[in-house]
């Protein structure tokens, strides 16, 4: 019953990791993550595309979420085609074998000795 | 009329209870808090099941709601069947025996005299 | 074609005006906000019913919006049929005779010289 | 197949574009930001109505985002046919030719020395 909660497809158009971070990292590093629950019986490859304001596309870059479990990733570690750039306007568009649920957070440590965070749940499409 | 508003689960897939906290409790504790809002006149009990990336999910975790009542529950205080650890990725789904509305909110006072906030609803599956 | 925009039922369960704020008012006083959009080109009124952990209901507080306006109400305004108590845990279901969008807001300035925000787009029940 | 992700009409009912801002500008403005993603391999152009509490909407004011990419605009700086006045309450519909998807972003750096940062997903209608 579980294997149909969510969507297949999953889109988030305002991306833009801050830079740069102030703090003890990895905890105070500024980020944009994504967060993905896989709530089926089946391991997910979720494949993320990133789109740009002056370029093509760019991708996929893949990110493995096994059955009944979660993945967070920051968008700063992805570098698979190609390493997506800091401080630069971005939006990013999952597709998924199964249905998942995509939340998407961002953490600005910019200033020192401020944390700023927001975030949204992805758009299912 | 008002038995049919919202849905019968949700889905939070980025959750993660920052830590420390610093400045007086409860008020300024770092949370990850869950707020279910049941406008129907059945009392109802929310069965939670935490994701997690490395581990089977471990529930299911109560939650009663009174009828035509809310309930904001910290995920710092689920304990039972054991206590969501701090600082640790993890997710979450909701199922409801009658419609409600669940939404997300996290407090993160790791640094002191800074609160930062950000929440989303969740997700209706 | 406009008039189709939105839906007449809104749920935001977690409602919590922070207390104190501190800084100059209004502009930086600690609030909850509901952000109502009637598109429409008839006026309507909408009703809030308030939800709490120990109390029934109340309500209906009537809010009125405009043909093609929006309005922004602080929760900490709400004092007709009584005041919504600040610090205190609420939840919220809006009613309008035609479709609107509405959008919730949290400002807290708890903390001398900090301000925290987050928001979510209300729940179309 | 992508073309048809997302949908052609988006509201957000709680722009309000802080003032004043602090900091190193453009990176520290205080700003109101819309974010489009458009996965489709046409052109298009969003047509953006601002509403407000005391006055007609005015439009419309015109976005183009390029076939696969995505465009971050600032209402700040949306100029034509007249300047989103900033410390002002307002809402916003947004128009395309073909679907989009939309998300609000708000920065406020109206205290020295810090961030605040909120946003929803833009509601589709």
């Amino acid at each position: 019953m579980t294997a149909q909660l969510g969507a297949r497809t999953w889109v988030v158009p305002g991306g833009h990791v801050p830079f740069p971070g102030h703090g003890p990292e990895p905890q105070f590093t500024s980020f944009d993550q994504l967060c993905v629950l896989n709530a089926t019986d089946q391991d997910t490859e979720v494949s993320l595309d990133v789109y740009y304001e002056d370029a093509e596309p760019v991708g996929p870059y893949r990110i493995l979420v096994g059955a009944r479990r979660i993945r967070h990733v920051r968008v700063n570690d992805l570098i698979d085609p190609e390493a997506v750039r800091l401080d630069r306007p971005y939006g990013c568009l999952l597709r998924s074998r199964v249905p998942v649920v995509v939340q998407f957070l961002r953490q600005d440590t910019r200033l020192p000795g401020v944390v700023a965070l927001t975030g949204v749940m992805a758009h299912p499409a």
